[in-house]
């Protein structure tokens, strides 16, 4: 077997994308050892019981010292406090990284309690389910996913190339970007998604002239692709709208004013308007498909998945 | 093999919901004869190279005589044309049912044709996926899904039960309401979700700060979801925005009256409303698995579909 990519990685927070991790650094043998860390006592203990890592510590700063890439993956709002506890136990020339979906705020809680003799490599792999926690996690989550890295201005390129080459043997591609347009792409094709996701699922719960079991029953209708995103991590997505406030108001603002004149073309009964706003969307699916960043079957292959006899 | 519940049904519309109908006849043995009727020749002999029926007939009302059961399956907005089409032809004691997205339209279009001699049942199997015409239907579609009836006062309890065996016989379970009552109840579970996902779409296509390749490659983060709503037929939806608009427009408007309560708490950085607001909808999800109307994996199934290997 080759060496190591790296001989020791930490991953601080343990939760699906963290233990999706642990699982794909040891079936690719990314790193000699893995050190497991997250505030969770119970969660350490499931991790352990799991097999995840090689060592479980509940203090993090313990848990990175002598590590030469350090993930942290926990709710973005929570990444300055990390940063604070680790920073003085970081060994001279480890690669620090993080998973949040949030950068610029990440950057500005993180960058400050960082040591000039760190690679300080901000990351967002774009890959997860509604799902969380340890036991969630699986080795292929990265498979053909994206990730995207905001290098700062003057960090050591060897030290980006090496990032990238450890998220390529988790089965990404790569892209670099600078944090803005991180965050402003993110507000549009994750951020604003879950939001309405979100609000939709709330709008049904509260309706008194459908009731909750009518919902539930004819969920199928439309309704349930909506449930997968609004049942997503709460923490991590308060966290995300606290932290990436203008893009996603932004966004928002875009995708109301949108709907209005949506409501106005229904309002009206001004039918090809309706059939052209209709029809140029089907588009945009074929395109993913094509980019293969999506299931090319029809309903999100839900019925190949629960008839594995008719594949 | 048992006699056939019915000795003919004609098929007018051969799209999804009829060509599934028609595959899922013809295996349970739910008909002597299947007669298949649609406006376009193009999909008539398509629907023939399938081998969906026993005679296509570019006439509807030549279709539907001596048919027993006669199912309308064309996008709401040509219903009260096909009822005008067929009415002189249907046989005595014939049930007439449609598959339409909306009911007191449905009704008020085709109710005014019908002669005294045949039972007209306004029906609603909540089916379907994203694709559309005759080769995108398939056997399983009603598999444990509802179907809605919305017979109108007087008419024969036994022609309703006959209806509603038919529909068992395809595999889906049967309800019966009022159809106003229907039409707000599918305002919310089903027009609403895809008039959302179109928008959100829309709104992603038209941005100028972020490409469409991005939004493209990075769909997997939670935008992927709402396109494949977004890439349902346009002329059915079209149709159902023209028919069902009061009440889409009561859906759309306490909609955006909560997305304004959900920007203003994200404007003003309020993290325990948005950490509530975030929890709740966790439920309803749990609650439409356990109702069997998901599938109890992540994203879907995707992984699963697309993995068999690992299942």
């Amino acid at each position: 077997m080759p060496n190591p990519m790296f001989d020791r990685i930490a991953l601080i927070g343990i939760g699906l994308i963290g233990s999706s991790l642990a699982r794909k650094i040891r079936q690719e043998n990314l790193a000699g050892e893995i050190v497991i860390s997250t505030r969770s006592q119970e969660t350490l203990a499931r991790a352990a019981e799991l097999g995840l890592g090689d060592r479980y510590l509940s203090d993090p700063a313990e848990a990175v010292v002598e590590a030469d890439l350090v993930i942290v993956s926990v709710p973005v709002g929570s990444s300055g406090a990390v940063a604070e506890l680790i920073a003085s136990s970081l060994k001279t020339g480890a690669i620090v990284t993080d998973v949040g979906s949030t950068k610029a705020s990440v950057i500005a809680q993180m960058q400050p309690h960082m040591p000039e003799h760190v690679h300080f490599i901000p990351g967002h792999p774009l890959a997860g389910t509604e799902k969380s926690g340890p036991d969630a996690g699986f080795a292929e989550l990265f498979e053909n996913r994206w990730c995207i890295l905001t290098p700062l201005e003057g960090t050591d390129e060897a030290a980006v190339e090496r990032l990238a080459a450890f998220w390529r043997g988790c089965g990404s591609n790569i892209d670099t970007m600078d944090p803005q347009h991180h965050d402003m792409v993110l507000a549009m094709v994750s951020h604003l998604p879950h939001i309405i996701a979100y609000n939709i699922v709330g709008t049904a719960d509260d309706l008194e002239t459908v009731t909750k079991s009518e919902v539930i029953k004819y969920s199928a209708s439309g309704f349930r692709d909506f449930t997968r995103l609004a049942a997503s991590d709460p923490t991590m997505w308060r966290d995300v709208c606290l932290h990436n406030k203008d893009a996603i108001l932004e966004m928002l603002s875009r995708f109301s004013e949108d709907l209005a004149s949506l409501q106005r073309a229904i309002r009206w009964g001004d039918g090809d308007k309706l059939f052209e706003m209709f029809t140029r969307t089907r588009a945009v699916r074929r395109s993913i498909i094509e980019a293969g960043q999506e299931i090319d079957a029809p309903d999100f292959g839900r019925f190949v998945a629960s008839h594995p006899e008719k594949r």
